[in-house]
């Protein structure tokens, strides 16, 4: 950053810190909606294979191999920290690996995403989705979240551990994989609704349960990923979905962390995650940030929102649609900058760097200087 | 329907027609916000995967092999008339037939959807998109509605004909195919403009002949399918899609016959799509009918809106989501039942047949009996 004035080496920066005995970290700031030096920013899929670096250290091996090698995921979780200087890591990691580690039977498919070879289809299937105990299930995740602690505590950067939340989750389990329709997992719901409520009950236990061993690991603050939660009616969000998803942030609730709450196409339904007792709620694109903030409300952040396929026109066009996102940010506190969705695996890093810079330099949402 | 009457063999209905000199088709005049006998109701995607007759009758010849057919394309267009009773028949067509006709290179693949040989790239594109000429281009398709006037005017059943949108369209041109992110066509449109204005206004000139030409032969009414609207921001949408609609329905005003716009995930949306000239709107099943109807005004009917997967759920499932869509549609005229989207390939041919009897026994909207 320019000041104007003339750099004196050696001495100190000569701008007074507002926050003496404040917080060390402008994501988990906002996130609380209090004041920050700058706008916080991260990006959802910042490890992946955007980054150079990442598609040479990954090579050929599976995604659930990678995840499974501490090191490694220590490795593609702190690259774009270091390329980009995010203001958060997040883990390495799928929402699958739970449901993985209890033996469901679920693999992640390259270019294709989780795949279940024996879908979930009746009561008979609940006793496939015993507790997870993950000092023994998933030893490897909280090796990799120890190993990041050492390296992000010095830079005074948290580490965001997260789940999927429990209908994202059983919509992969039920639909067999990826879906555009949801019409198996809407069916069960609809019509075998104790069924349904005894998955989410188990999802529910296995998810607390691990997003619990992230905290203890080191994790600083959570993300649930509701991804799909969008693809449902606000009526079926509200009597099918929301319970469990608020017994899991129940669950967490007592350990202090930042939540948050994210899924895509969510314009209908930001009203009724406000209430889902996550600290943060994600925005995908589609919603103005200014139109969410107003659904959400004043008691929580909010996380968001530029459209992750603009990254991929000229910086000129993601400047602007950027300020666009911190103008309707507004000025109040609590803001986390981030994309609507995923980084898209052909985005020029470059674009990203830039972009962390201008977020930096321009937001304002309850930025004190 | 029972009436609980004794049933009179021979005798004439004993209901008093309320409109002597009124609308023949309830679809039309619901189309109109005009009063109706019953609410009337068609399904996207009525003509295919889903009905066994359609299996039979299309085999394994390619979907543009089939439409090229016009006794063909206007066998599968009747089958859901004949076994459904829909108050509307859809033109057996796909969207990309007239980019395809005047020769962009573009294919139907089962299971994927439109493929293009070599994408939109730069305006030295815009030659692939001459002028459409319908007699030559596309005879098949307008004798397959001269057919098709011939079977379902006795029975007082209008065919809508079809386009896609510019923006919807000009995805699938510029991306090659299905996206779920619309990367190309988002830093087309936002990082050069001047070719994406070029690139619209080729395709509304093809559009507005291709629909003149199937009112010409016949159809009664028009659909035109900004099915991937939704993916667009408000001000994407605004600056860089509604315009190019507005031509297209402009275009065809002057026929008198009834226009509707469609796309999925549209909530954000719906305010600008009444301003696009459409007198229907199609709704997906995320926003609940009521406040779409909010959104839209008094100014235009409203097309939908039971979720497409809810089909696969017990039919009581289905009967109870499609009684809250009647009711949130109200009294007021204007409501033509369909669902969010398309018919799903897995549904029972039955459940759609039972709903289309609730509908037309318990819609109340604009509805005098």
């Amino acid at each position: 950053m320019t000041t104007g004035l003339p750099e004196v080496p050696g001495a100190a920066p000569r701008r007074v810190d507002p926050f003496p005995a404040g917080p060390a970290s402008a994501f988990l700031a906002a996130c609380r909606r209090q004041a920050v030096h700058h706008t916080p920013v991260w990006f959802m899929r910042q490890a992946g294979r955007s980054l150079p670096e990442y598609r040479a250290a990954r090579r050929e091996g599976s995604i659930l191999g990678a995840i499974a090698d501490p090191e490694l995921a220590a490795e593609l979780t702190l690259q774009p920290v270091r390329r980009y200087g995010v203001d958060a890591a997040i883990l390495f990691c799928d929402i699958v690996v739970p449901v993985h580690a209890v033996g469901f039977g679920v693999d992640v498919v390259p270019g294709t995403g989780p795949v279940v070879d024996t879908p979930f289809r009746s009561s008979a299937d609940l006793r496939r989705l015993r507790p997870i105990e993950p000092e023994t299930d998933v030893p490897y995740v909280l090796r990799a979240i120890a190993l990041l602690v050492d390296e992000l505590a010095p830079l005074g950067v948290p580490l965001i551990g997260f789940a999927g939340a429990p209908f994202t989750l059983a919509s992969y389990l039920v639909e067999g994989g990826p879906s555009r329709t949801f019409g198996k997992v809407k069916a069960l719901m609809h019509g075998d609704p104790a069924t349904w409520g005894a998955l989410l009950d188990a999802l529910c236990g296995i998810t607390v349960t691990f997003l619990r061993a992230q905290v203890a690991a080191g994790a600083g603050a959570l993300q649930l990923f509701d991804s799909w939660a969008g693809w449902l009616s606000p009526d079926e969000y509200e009597r099918f979905v929301l319970p469990a998803t608020r017994r899991v942030l129940d669950g967490v609730a007592d350990l202090g962390v930042p939540t948050i709450l994210f899924g895509v196409g969510t314009g209908e339904l930001l009203g009724l995650m406000a209430t889902s007792g996550a600290g943060v709620i994600g925005v995908d694109w589609r919603v103005p940030l200014d139109a969410a903030r107003r659904r959400i409300g004043d008691e929580r952040a909010v996380q968001g929102n530029l459209d992750p396929a603009i990254c991929l026109a000229p910086f000129e066009v993601v400047a602007s649609q950027a300020r666009d996102v911190l103008r309707r940010a507004g000025t109040d506190p609590g803001h986390v900058f981030n994309l609507g969705h995923g980084v898209l695996p052909e985005t020029d890093p470059g674009v990203l760097a830039a972009l962390v810079d201008l977020v930096h330099d321009e937001g304002r949402a309850g930025v004190v200087r």
